[in-house]
Formats: C-alpha cells, structure tokens, sequence
C-alpha cells in the first residue's frame, strides 16, 4: 500500500488572528498551484482543534460560510496537495490531525521523506499502526512516542529520525512549530500580521492576505510560537544548504519570492541565458502558455527576436474534462492550446517551454505549430534534461518515463519533430539562479537534472523506482 | 474527544465467495434498521483490502454499479452505524482499516467496550497515536501491539485485554474471523451460501441474500474461516451468558431469529403478557407504529378487544426533514403519525407502544389520539420502565433523560396525561422471552430496566454519566 | 412527444397565511404517496409569482431554510407528481408556471384530460408552442386565449373546452381557483386555517397543518379565492358525479376522508367482504404489506381466522437502489418484502393484497411464503379483476399487460402458483364503499375493473393504447 | 418579469455527423469565454429532437459519458450563456425547444432582439402564453403562427418581424438553419468537417474539433442545411453592415478570425495605435491579464518600453470564491491578481487594459501597482471611453455605472488615482480594425463609445434603462 511517497504540496499556518480560518483559506487560494487534488483546514481554539477537509479544490471545498463555523479558533494550518492516481485517497489529504498522549497534533507537510518506508516498517514491528498511505504519518508516529516533555523536543527527536524534504507546519492546542529540513529543498516563508505570526511554502500567500514577508525559515530552523512569541531552534546538524532548483524553473508562482531571488525574474534570466547558448535565426518567439512565458521573455529580448502570443490557453481547462468516446479522440494538448495562424503561417518559429518530461506534449505542439504554417519550428527549454527521478517532493515520473533518460538530444528532436532543440546548460540555468559559474550544484539541488542526490536514500527505494524500467 | 462511546451497530462477513462485496452490500441493505448514519464496506481480493465507506444509508451510499468495481475479491465486511450528534464524524466510520506488522487488517464492531477510555489511554501513554473517537480503533492498537504469530492469537489476545460488549468481525488479506463477547450482549449468525461462509448480526441478513442460517455464533466464540475451511475457538474465561433484552423488546427486525427465538414471536408474547397483567376496559386497541405492532397483536388476542390501524404512519419520513421556521413549528410526531378520527372518536382506546424514553413522544400521541375524540386513553408499554442507561451497545439518553428515572408510574401517567399507564412487569418480560418465572435475570442482560450490569465499567465512566444528572 | 398523458398527482394550495410556502410543503409532505417523482410549490406575494420545483421526493428537494427565502408571499399551490419513465422530464414538473396578457399564472393539476391530444393539435395548428408533453399545458393555452375579462370565466372557458378528470388549482397574483370535473373523478377538500383558505387533494394534509376540513369541493364546482373570501360556481353542464373507486381500494391514504367516506374503514370493509364472498379454510392471514393491511384486517374479523405479521416490510426501500450485477440478480419482492417463516411453517395461509396487475409480484409473494413453509397459499384481493386501463389519472399499464384482461381466473391462479384465487366482487366492492347492491356503478368510476367509462375518450387514444397488444 | 434582455452568449451547430451532440460539446467548450453561466445541447437524430441543459460551465455539467447517450443522432446545435443575477434562472437556459404544428424545433440566439417586449405584448394580447423572460421566445411564437409551408419561410417571417442583433441557429427533426441579422451585429462562421456542415460563434470552435472554416455566413444570410445539402437566401432588405467593434476590443478569443479579421491582430494593433496617441516617459510596461496583453504587446512594440509581467494572474479564480466575512473583506481584484514587486518598484508604470466600464477595478489595479513601489502610473485604454450601454447582446451596465457617462478624463484619471490616463481615440480604434481614417463608423457599430445607434429601439426600452440615471 505504500507504492507512492511522492507528493507535492503546499502548506500554510497563522497563530493568533481572529479569523485564522478564513485567512488560512485564502492562502490555501494563493497556493492552489501546488496541488490541486485535495485541501484541508484544521483550527484550533486554544482547548481542541477542529478539521474541515476534502477532495477537489479549494474554492470548490470551502463553498459555503458555515464550513468556517467549523474551524473556529485564532490558529490554523491548511495544506494543499496532489498525487498522482494510486493513491488519491481521501484518508491522505492532509492536515492529518490525531490524538496522542499530550492531547491533539495536526500536520501539514511539504517534501517527502526518503526513509518513510523503512522507519515505518520499523514502527509497524513494534505495534504500530498506520491509517495513511503518506509518510507523514511516520513523523507523528515518532513525535508521540517520544518521552520529552518539551513540544519543541518531540518534533526535533521525531524530524532527526528521519531524512528527506519537509517544510512542515505541526499545530497543537496551544501552539504551532514550523520546520524546514536542514537541506532546505522546500520553501518556507515567515510573515506577520497585525500581530499573529504566518507561514506558508510562498510568499504570494502573504501577499493576498496583506501579511508582510519577515524572513525565510533557514533551512534547519524550528520556530516555535506560541501566546508569548516566537522561539527559534537549530536542532539539526549542520549542512550544506541545497534549495531546490526546480521550484524556481517550473513550480513556484512567478509572483513569489523563495531562496532569496523573485522568481519571474529568475525565470526571465533562465530564458536570457538560454538565448545566449542556443541562439537561432527565427522570425518568431513563442511561448507554452502559461509556464513558459516568462523564460520566452527573456529569450525574446535577449535574441531580439519579437515575441507573439501565437498559442492562445483555453482558460476553462479543469479537471473534469470528458474526452468524447469513438471515433474524436486524443484532443489532448488542443483542449488547452489553439494556435494563431496569422502569427506563426510562413515563419521560422522558437518555440520555448520550461522543461520536457516525456516530450507527447512537446510533439503535440511541435505539430500544432506546424501545421498553422509555420516553416520552422525550434525547441528550447529553460531547463537541462530532465533525467533523474525526484525523492524530495516534486512528482517527476519513473527514469523510464522521463525521454531524456534513454534518448539523445537528437532522438529527441527527431521524436518530437523539431528542425532543433536546444536545452539550457546545468552552468547556464545555476548561474541564472545566481550560482557562479564554475561553482555548479553548490547552492541548489538539482538531482532531476544531475542525479546528484544530497541526501541518500535506501537501496530499496531506488530499486523499486528503477524496477519500473 | 472521547465522549461517546455508544453506538448501535450492525455487521456482516462473507468469505469466499465471487460476488462478495455485493452480497454485503445487500445484507447491510437488510440491516440497514440497526444504524442509519454511515455504512461502509471493506473486500479483500486475497492479496489487498478495498475500503468504501462514508455517511448516510447504504442505498444512498452505493448509488453506482463502479462502487463495487473499486471493491473486488471474494471477502469482505460491511458495517452499519448510528451515534448521536458530536462524534458522528467520517473519520469514526466503519470497518476501520489499517496497516500493520502483518498486512491490513479492517473491523467492524457492533457492541460497546466499558473500558476503552482506560485503555486508550494506557496506550497514549506508551506512545500510540489515535484518528478516531470509536472504541474500536483501541482494539486495533492491541491486535497490532500483540507479538504472537497467529491472527487468532493476535485477536484473543486483543479482546482480553478489554471487556464489554462486542459482535465483531475483522477481515485480513487471507482470513475473516468473527468473535462474540463471552456475555453475548449483541447477536451474531453464521450462515453459508454456496460454499461460502456468512456472518451477520441478524439472520434477515441471511433471508435476503438466500444464505442458510447454520446457527448463531456462541458467546465467548471465536471463529476463523480461511480457504481450508473454519475453526472455533474458544479463547475467554467461562461466562454466564447475558443476551439483550432489548433486541427483542425494540431494536432487532421482527422477522430475524436472535438468541435462539424468533422476535415477532416474541414481542407478541410480551404484548400477550402486558394484557394479562394490565387488562383495561376498552373498545380499541391501537400500536404505535412499527415497533409497537406485534406486541399490540397480542395485547389484543389476549384481552379480546380489537386492534385497530388508528395511527398512520408517513412512509416519507426521513432523516432530512426542514422542519418550517417561524409560528408553525413543533410538528413532531404529527410528522410521522396521523390518527383516524372515525376508529377512535368516542372510543376508550389502547395504545401499545415497546418500551417509553423521554416521554415527550408519548404524550404528544396520547394528545393526539384524544384530539381524536378518544374518550379514555391508555398507554401500555411492552416492557419495564427504562430507568437506567446502556453501556453494552444501544444508544440510550442519559439517565437525567429517561423519565422513569426520576419520576414514578402515576408521575409519568400525569405527564403523559394518559388515563392510566402500565407497564409489563420485569418477570413478565423475560418470561416472554422464554425464561422460567422466579429466575429473572438468569440469561438476559436488562441492565436497562433493572441497573443490574452483567459487566462491571470504570467508575470514571459512571461518574461522568452520571455527572449529567 | 405525446406518447404519454397519464399522471398521478396530488396538489394542494393556501391563499392568505403568512407561511404560506412553508404550509404547502407541509401539506406536499402528507401527499407524497400520490406521487414520489417530483415537486413544486409557485407562492404568490401579491405582485408576483415564485416558483422553486424539482424531481424526487419533497423531503429530499425542499432541504434547505433558504429555499423558502425564494417562496415569498402569502398564497403558494403545490403540486407532487408520478410518472413512468418516458417522460418523466424536469420540463413536466409541475406547477406550471406562465406569462400571458393578464400576468402570470401558475396550475397544479391531479387527474388526466381526456381529448388533450386533439386540443394540442387545434391549438399547434393556429401557431401555439408546447413546452411540455404535459395535458395541463392545453389548458393554459385555452386560458390564455380566453377574452373574458373575469379569471372565473377564463379559467371556466377553459375547462368547458376539454374533458376528462381535474382536481386543479391555479394561482395568480391575487387570487386562487380550484376546481373539480363535473364527476368528480379525483378527490379535492377544502379546509381553513387561522382564516385562510386551503385545499388539499386528501384530508390528511389537513391534518398534519391543523387546518379544519370544511367539506370537499363538488363535482363540477369552481371556487374563485381572493382577499375578499371565495365565491363558489358551478360552471359546467351538470353530470352525474362517478367518483375514482380505486382512490379507496388503493390510493389514497387510509387515514384520509374522501367522497364523504373514511378510507381505512372501507378498506376493512373490502376485507370483510371478502371474506364473506371467499372463505377458505386456513389458519392463518397475512397481508401484503402495507397498503394490503386494513383489507387483511377485516379478512381476518370476519373470517376468524388469525391476522398475523408474517411478511415483514424494508422500511428503508427506496427509488435509487442498485441491484447488483451478474448472478445475484431478481431479488425483487424480496428487498421488500421477507417472510416470518414461525407464523407459516405447516400453515394454510391466506394472504390479502389490494389487487393485482400484472401477477408477477404475486407470484413471488406465493412463492415466497410456500418456501418459508406454507402447506397451503390461498391468495385474496380486495378488488375484482383489474382488466381495463385508466384514462383518468391513475398509471395503470396497457391492457396487455394487464393479466386479468387475457387470463381467466384460473389461469392465474396457476401462473401465481397459489392453491386458490379470490377477487372481491364488483358488487362487493360497491356496496363496501356505500353503494347498495344492485346499484352497480352509479356513483362511482370503476372503469379499470368494468371496462364502463364515465367520459368518452377519442378513438386514437383508445387505439394508441390497445395498438400496444 | 422581463426586466432583462441582455445576453452574451455563443452558439453552435453541426449537421450530418455521427458525433454530432460530443463535437458540440466541444465547440462550445472552446466558446466558453462567450457565457459561462449556463449551457445546454439539443440534438436529433432525423425523428426526434433531445435536450440536455443546464447551469454553470460546460466541463462540470457534461460531465459523465451517459449524457451523451441521451443525445443521439447526426445533427445537434449548442448554446453558452451569460446574463446577469436577477434572470438566471434555469427556465432561461438554451436551446429553447418546443412541439409545434408542423413538428419540433429548438433555437440557439446570440443577440438580443430591441423590440422583443412590444412583440411579446402584442403577441399576448392575441392569447400567447410565455414560458421564458427570454426574447428568443418571441421568435419561436412568431415562427410558429406563420402559415408558410417551408421552414425557411417561417423562419424568415418570424424574423422580419423583429429588430435588433441575431445570430442565430435552428434545429429541426430534418434541417438546421443559420442566420445572421442583416446589420451582422455578432460573428457566425460557416464550415465542414468531413461532409458535415458546421456552424459557430467564432472559429476558434472549429480549430478544436478540426473543421474547415469557410467563410462567415454574411449580414442578412439565412442558410438552410438538409441531407441534401446547404442552400442560401437573402430575405431581408439590404443594409449597411455594422458589425460589432467591441468583439474585437474585448469579447471574442484571440485566436479567432471574425469579421474578415483575426483578432490577436486586430488587438496588437489597438495597442500600437494606442501608443502613437498616448506616449509617455516611462520605464515598464503591464498588461491587465489576460484580455490585455495583446494590445499591450502592441504598445510596448511601439513605444519601445520593455514589456514585463508585473501582474500575475491567479489561475484558479472561478465564480464560487466565498469571500470571507468579518473584518477582512473586499479581496477583490487582489483575489486574481498579484503585483510582482522586483519589476515594478521605483519604476514609472504603463498599465494596458481594453477598456474602462465602472473604473473601480482600475483604481484598484492602480493602486495595487503603486503599493508595490511604482514611480508613476499611467493608465492606458485601447479603446474610447465607453459611455453608452449595448442594445446588441453585450452585457454592459446601464449608463449610470458607465463613469465615463458622466465624468470628464481627468476626472476619471483623479478617480483611479492614476498619474495619466489614455484612452484611444474612435478613429485611432476604427483604423487598427481596418476601417480606413475619415470613415469612422462605416463598417462597424462602435455605439457603446459614440452612442450612434445602427438599429433605433423603442421609446419605452431606452426609457427604462435610462430611468436608472
């Protein structure tokens, strides 16, 4: 039952507001992008705490005004998740809230720990039992059967038994702890409001409830809050920082600002750097909406070629889509992108997306734009290969999946039917990132691209994933 | 968290049989009276379990043919509940499932433990961590915690350490064991069906499905069926056996066969019996419908004056009536009972009901009937006064709330503003339900009527009981 | 579109009550056995109309406070509707609500028009649209269409243009109208409360309101509501009233008062005349529960013979089940019916039902109780031979599928597998409704069982219909 | 009831193919943008029509497979609605289809009819009844009373008889007919996908479902499709066409091709033109996502100021959001937008939008912008003040809440707080559209800016809508 670790997430918290539901509501809204499968609030009030949660969107799940009746309460944490099929069940949405021995603990975790599976079955033998699928029912596990008396010490015993990613918001009746693992992989911001301290995996959350940015959480903090303020703890050995470098390429909301750059405007450099390293004479720059514009900007200016909206997103893409049966198949990437003739017929096209996972959707549009006229079409990615699997917290699909694991660049060009393609450099992207050339890997991780993995993970795992080849 | 333990409860096991998780679909249809606020399914396909579970009726729950896609194999139990308002939580809906050592394992659990609280929190103490309110998730952490090799060990060894009531079924990826408290508070059947084995709480269970009703599962049994076969078991110390009388006085479908009687049998007795005892003159004898029916059959074969439908009951009562805002309120029992003027005006009548609570029903219906033009009424009850609460499994008011508590006969007379009340006699009672006279109490439990509670509970539990008075 | 004019239906109205929308749901509540597929209540605040309708049962559509926020004003009609398959569209929802040159008017109609069809097609030949396939909509059409300046005499005008049955209600912005056909085919009383006007299609929706029953609307009487009180008119030619005698073997409610007769009483008196025109030998009678238990009842007074419970109803069958797949299939009669098998062992049963349609579900009931033991199943209905369709709102099948219309009696006795067969006599059943003998048929519609229409229908229905053997 | 006759809506059809009810789904899946507030299909299959219909988005109410089921047959039309609260209401939602003399059909409008109410009266007072407040009901009744013996002509008579904007689709059991209004207020294309003839609000429609686009059916053409083919007629008096200007300002998708033009042109150019007429110093340019960022491509091409994405759009903004109650009100804009600081702060700001309707979201955007640190901002409108409401089927509001009916430039531009504001000039409007200089309003209706009206309406309609100033 324990097949999918992987999630990706966002995850928020506010102690001491009078309306901390509701605000935890709208960040969960600031951070949909995140996931998008499931979401969940738990309250506290001081004495219990009080969970609202469920599949589907957030604005989808919290429709009506009495749900925040019962989330009562000046504390909260809400999460926002998805996963791939497995394992979409409803007993995984998070926060998960239990009770234990020193009352009630609730959750909400970002990242992924590597070693779940193994301290799990450890736990399991010595009686322990387990409701969820997700790894963060591990930690709680730990947490309850530490013997410290301390709150602080028994998330630090239970988060040092453990490896892996997490930017992880915990909330108990008379407290909330957030925590970021020691690598950092995950974003985690501080912020304040009118008083009550806020944190969430991005700063767009503080943005749209006014909350002002203090700091980052350090990779390796513990901050404590409670009624009397706000602790800070290193529990963790020291080590060497290693933020992840796929938040600033693909995940994260251009608007945020995470490890300490704004994001669009690392986004902008990714594609800058790109037109330097893969220039070609093109009469047209287009963009993968959404994600791709900002690095299209960039290779726009920095090529001098002008960029065109040339596909155009259907903004009522959603997840219910039924693809009609017989004969109309395989919409696919047309129910989202429709090509403008007039900006692409007769031209030599670049084409710039943020990355390329299995390259159907690459072809498809490859084709798209083709097929609208163009005479050339020219692939460029803001972003090196993507051939390594991720174990922090990003849902990559197996090595097998991934097209770059086993073909070449050129294969892949042939595959997708570009006349080029051309792939941003690991020093290209890093120094983007502001990672001085030379100095590649240091600053960030950037495993999926690399398969230098910062933190090891058991044999087991690997063979398992790689068991899919 | 844990301030309600109570729960009615019906369950149902097949083993080894092709359509199995329709078959329970279909005996939870058939004990859909014993719990109408969630119901679930757990199957097991001999390698993994399946759950499907959530709130409401079971053809509500089930609506689609697809449900039953998502619960392949040839095993599997199912579950009915009800519980009052606070902790009729999705998270405390049946079969709870879980991972452990040895695989999954999933439950369903019909009866009441009286030490749970204690033993819960023993086990919070050593570090166990809980996700629902229900007793039963206690019983989980001590199968997990228990170092035998067995599953029947494991699960002897889990019940022992608890008392109370329980009719449990537990489903692993390779065995279905089914297990009756030594008292044998709850009924539990054993039926087959074309090779395959069956368990149920009831044998209407059996009726629907076509399963032949072997015999009913022993108090203090346990039996564990596998693909070689069954074996029984009898793992706990000796005890007199103390069925509940109330499943034949209310809670137990007429046309199910319990305790090794028939129930419609019975109650008919038991109204036979109340017109001996407490004979009046009158022209008409009416019921209280359903449950008050059989027993108001005998009342009138018994004392000779004829039964009439005089109170119809609204087949469209539902769980999810608007009572109107405003002047018009207070419909209560007119809702779901219309008496017939032209068999009750001028009429000295009989009304039967099984047994009286909170009295506030009985009244607005002797108002009613005399709103009719009845010219007495009186309200006989087919069993004793219920004056004391249940700790083994059916959900009682307090005992603030049980008017016989507090008040005497011509008390409850006066309230009702009835013409006279009776009630059946305890000796009455039992003696309908087939035992001798002058050895009361012997083989039921009637703690509620007579506070004489086969199994002892923790002060604790009696005390905050207790402390609503 | 038209394949399909025959409805049941149950419709009610207040004019003047400061709850006027939450009274009609009330009163839709009480009637909902006159029809389980959809509801509407249009209330009227003096200047307009509000309309809320929906398909299911009314508990299950009217669920929130809210929808009552949408039904201002002090008048309100109802209406609740059954109708097979076909076209059991949203679009046939009744009331039906419309503009036309003197405002809006709404029109709940119980009953079925005879020449609706022919109407329909005069009106689509001088250019009228049809919104539905509903009869009640030709009579807008002819309302509308109407010069005459008074409501009275539109509605009159109307009404004289069609024929057939109609218990009515129309409401407009300041008055209400109800009427009933010249004979009276469907019930409709009128009552008060709190000085209010009401009426209802039974009584017992009076009942549950607290409102007083005055006296039914006549056969052929108008009465025209409005703040000033109601006017009574007698507009049609006058006709001898023949009043639905299967109201009483079947459909209404045993504990409302129609025709000038309680309908419990004489469903005992169907038994108890049955009894005397089929005795049998036997030892005990059972009813087909529920709507066979009041004629049981005097089956068994007159006979002697032992009423007993020994078929026992689901009381939580409902419209949505889902029966499962593959081999476990024909459960039928059984998810509603199961059988005591204490009270049938080694008996001679006699088992009573209402009548009976196309014999299969007798069948199965025969069968059912010969295998729970029975040494004899003599099988008794209230009601002679159902051999000839409804053309007056009640949803008979086709003659064809009528068994009773090409089977003699012992044929079905033979096919329904029972040792004996009985039907009630037409006489019988007459004069157990108030009709002396030799009187046949005089005042009451009894067309299903004689074949005598009381309003002549035009060739095509009559052909359309039997075209279908 | 017929307070409102505006509506924005997009229609579809197709005839003569085997997937006719799902290849509508997905045109008017890709015409979502054109209504989002209800939707529905009719299909037919050469005997009978089939209706599917209901509230909300394309994508949540097709929902399951089984609809399209019920949508049987080759030819099928399709419509997309928007209208404002109060006549939302499902009796409105398209196609309207009804049974009429000479069979069924149902209708598809984009448009709104100027006399709709006076025909509407006289068609009442001639005893029409309405089941709708929507004018498209008007043209049914109209249609219906013509005594032609050919669609065609019955079609034609029923829309000489009304004035105002159509584009409009007919379905039969055995035709389907496309008609544009002779002004050709709102786009209709014509085009074929594998020997089906297909029609569609714009053709961004066909590019989903890979039909050949045409030509547009022409201003005042009625072409009539059967199985033997498409014929055209020209029934009404020749005029002027006036096609609607704001289509290309606003409303219509960029990747469509109307009127002879395509739009993201057309838009690039407004936003050139723009800044030729509204230069200013400045250091960044900002598109109000995402309907203005063609135009703001253009005028940063122009002027020469970089284009940045400065604010960034909230992907999963839907019409369910709850705002939460209590203190922190008003999100607003902020719920769908977000400022990127990095690129905005200490900059002087040009922000581009389509237009300017009541100002408060601009003065929103404008402030938001210099909250995160703008220099200076300049507002910029690629089109004229829009001071007249539409009378045409655009939802404008009533000229009241126009601002700029009633306020001067600077007092607008001191409203938003803006530092300058710029709105095109018509003729600068008109010329980016393709209508030569010194010809203003020749091709194009541009009333909502020059209040020069193509078609006059009546009195009373212009009365009551400027009854609210």
């Amino acid at each position: 039952m324990s097949d999918k670790f992987h999630d990706e997430c966002g995850v928020f918290g506010i102690f001491g507001h009078p309306e901390a539901s509701n605000l935890t509501y709208l960040g969960l809204y600031a951070l949909q992008h995140r996931g998008q499968e499931s979401c969940g609030i738990v309250s506290g009030d001081g004495k219990r705490l009080h969970s609202y949660k469920g599949m589907g969107l957030v604005s989808d799940r919290f429709k009506r005004d009495s749900i925040f009746d019962e989330l009562p309460g000046r504390n909260a944490i809400g999460h926002v998740r998805y996963s791939t099929a497995g394992s979409s069940d409803f007993k995984n949405v998070q926060p998960i809230m239990v009770d234990y021995a020193r009352g009630s603990i609730a959750v909400a975790h970002n990242g992924n720990l590597v070693d779940a599976q193994e301290v799990r079955n450890d736990l399991e033998h010595t009686g322990s039992i387990f409701s969820t699928t997700s790894d963060t029912e591990v930690l709680i596990h730990l947490l309850a059967k530490s013997q410290s008396d301390s709150l602080a010490e028994r998330v630090a015993e239970a988060l040092m038994a453990v490896k892996g990613a997490y930017s992880i918001v915990f909330l108990t009746e008379t407290r909330m702890v957030a925590v970021r693992d020691p690598n950092g992989f995950r974003p985690l911001a501080l912020g304040r409001l009118n008083g009550a301290y806020v944190v969430a995996s991005e700063t767009c959350a503080f943005d749209l409830i006014e909350a002002e940015f203090i700091r980052e959480i350090d990779p390796g903090e513990m901050v404590v809050i409670d009624k009397n303020g706000m602790k800070s703890y290193r529990p963790f050995k020291e080590t060497a920082p290693s933020p992840c470098i796929f938040e600033f390429v693909y995940f994260a909301r251009p608007d945020s600002t995470i490890f300490g750059e704004q994001v669009y405007k690392v986004r902008k450099e990714l594609g800058r750097q790109l037109a330097r390293e893969h220039h070609v004479d093109a009469d047209v720059v287009l963009a993968v909406p959404d994600s791709g514009v900002p690095a299209t900007m960039g290779y726009a200016e920095e090529s001098g070629i002008p960029f065109e909206l040339g596909l155009i997103r259907n903004h009522y893409v959603g997840r219910t889509f039924i693809e009609p049966q017989q004969s109309i198949r395989h919409f696919g990437v047309k129910l989202k992108l429709n090509p403008v003739r007039e900006v692409i017929e007769g031209k030599r096209v670049v084409v710039v997306d943020d990355s390329l996972v299995r390259g159907t959707t690459a072809r498809k549009i490859v084709k798209m734009i083709r097929n609208a006229g163009a005479r050339e079409v020219h692939m460029r990615l803001s972003s090196p290969p993507t051939s390594f699997p991720c174990y922090y917290g990003i849902d990559t699909p197996s090595r097998k999946e991934l097209i770059s694991s086993s073909h070449t660049i050129d294969e892949i060009a042939r595959y997708i039917t570009a006349d080029s393609i051309g792939y941003l450099s690991r020093e290209g992207m890093l120094s983007a990132a502001g990672v001085p050339e030379g100095c590649s890997g240091k600053r960030f991780c950037d495993a999926c691209f690399s398969g230098e993995y910062p933190v090891k993970f058991p044999r087991l795992k690997a063979d398992s994933q790689l068991g899919l080849f």
